[in-house]
């Protein structure tokens, strides 16, 4: 929990409210972030913003950035360790898909506990569950992290909390694409291979931080297209998003794996750099 | 303009407010209709209400029905000509895609005017954009009105309003679907066809009372698997909703279509019922 409460910002101000007219509720027409708050402060800001000024863009949101950052900056919930969630709107409109004369984007900032996950899903690994909700393909939103995320909660609603800690999610073809909230890496001998998301699942930035620290180390790293066969190639494989870090994967459909020295070792980094 | 503004409800109560920690704004985790309200009153209400029902069901949402039936019906805004939008979400809940311990469901109820469409695009017929945007495919959702909506916020962005009134979307393999806010009839020669739903699209309620009126006055009726070129074969075409009823195609892809006797038949059926 929390040391204070931060409270809630609309569109600059304290508040818990929005109006019932907004496009975010309305069509879920906008985008977020959820950024870890340690003691030290935010964990990868800079990559957070960087997604968010990129799914504006693709959702032909781009109104003036710097005003928005500056409203970012200022909210006061960086000061206190957690989870800060950044919601961005196209704002508020009439009724119809048309989005002229809507009055907008309405900024949404709020400040949650950080989750309480046991210590030892990160020690000794996770059991993962196969979600049998797959993720459609549209490469005009692949890798936004925008608000229209029924398929996640269809598939985090396919498993109990006590038996699995994250659970797989394929593609309507088939293939590997991410967690229901992380992404996924495999290390097969001397390679990282993580999938790629052209065509759908949300860009991480952990995993984008994670793709450029494995190769600044020397490692060959490829993202590609994955059938869950490759799964089977894996030495070690492991889950990891900007809030909790790197999961490690212990078992998989009556497969055991050891907690790998590769994936130990990107946990250190992770480690080091913010003590997550 | 209505007469009189009627009030938006939010949980029963007069209300422009939502809680900022609902999920439909956080995931689109919800459902929603649009009725249009005549003089005479709700048009397709049953039918409406029943695909509620069935999208709640879906979304595994399916709280006690019957007093979510009576908050809507006790809504003011059914005696007031126009269009009424209800809107249930799953409610308020913490971070996270998990809906255990959501307060829920929320209901949001709210009335506009009647759109202002040019009479004579009912009369002579509309033009129709193609539409870049795909729909992808996601058996678990199709058919639903659900709240994630941003194909058609993106579709809708690809033409200004002069020069086309509706545009056509096909899903990712190429099949044809339906128009951004309305279904999609042909008519080949003895047989009447509309695409089938069963990977994405909404099942609109004006589709679903022409496929039985059609039925019912000895028409052919097949709802099947499409290609582009099934439009070529049409001798006449049509977009449906339950809003503005029926619109002629006049005009796609530089070819032009008359506005043909079958067409007219069932806008007759329309107005006979509803003075639409």
């Amino acid at each position: 929990m929390p040391d204070r409460e931060i409270e809630s910002w609309v569109n600059g101000s304290p508040g818990q409210q929005l109006s019932v007219r907004d496009r975010g509720l309305a069509y879920g027409d906008g985008v977020f972030e959820t950024v870890r708050v340690t003691h030290s402060g935010p964990v990868l800001l800079d990559f957070h913003l960087q997604r968010l000024r990129q799914g504006l863009r693709q959702l032909a949101l781009d109104h003036d950035w710097e005003p928005l950052e500056a409203e970012i900056h200022a909210y006061p919930g960086w000061s206190e360790p957690g989870v800060v969630k950044l919601v961005v709107t196209r704002g508020e409109g009439g009724r119809g898909y048309a989005s002229d004369g809507v009055r907008g984007p309405n900024r949404i900032f709020t400040h949650h506990p950080a989750p309480a996950y046991p210590p030892h899903w990160a020690v000794k690994g996770i059991r993962v569950f196969p979600c049998q909700t797959r993720l459609a393909p549209n490469p005009l939103l692949a890798g936004v992290k925008h608000l229209n995320r029924l398929e996640q909660v269809l598939a985090r609603r396919e498993w109990g909390a006590e038996s699995f800690q994250e659970g797989l999610m394929r593609d309507t073809d088939g293939h590997l694409v991410e967690g229901v909230f992380s992404n996924l890496f495999m290390v097969q001998g001397q390679t990282v291979v993580t999938p790629a998301l052209d065509s759908c699942g949300v860009a991480g930035v952990m995993r984008r931080w994670l793709l450029e620290e494995f190769s600044r180390h020397g490692w060959q790293v490829v993202s590609g297209t994955l059938g869950q066969s490759s799964l089977q190639l894996a030495d070690e494989w492991f889950f990891c998003n900007s809030v909790y870090g790197i999961w490690p994967v212990r078992e998989w459909q009556q497969r055991q794996w050891p907690v790998g020295a590769v994936t130990r070792q990107a946990q250190q980094w992770v480690t080091d750099r913010w003590q997550l």
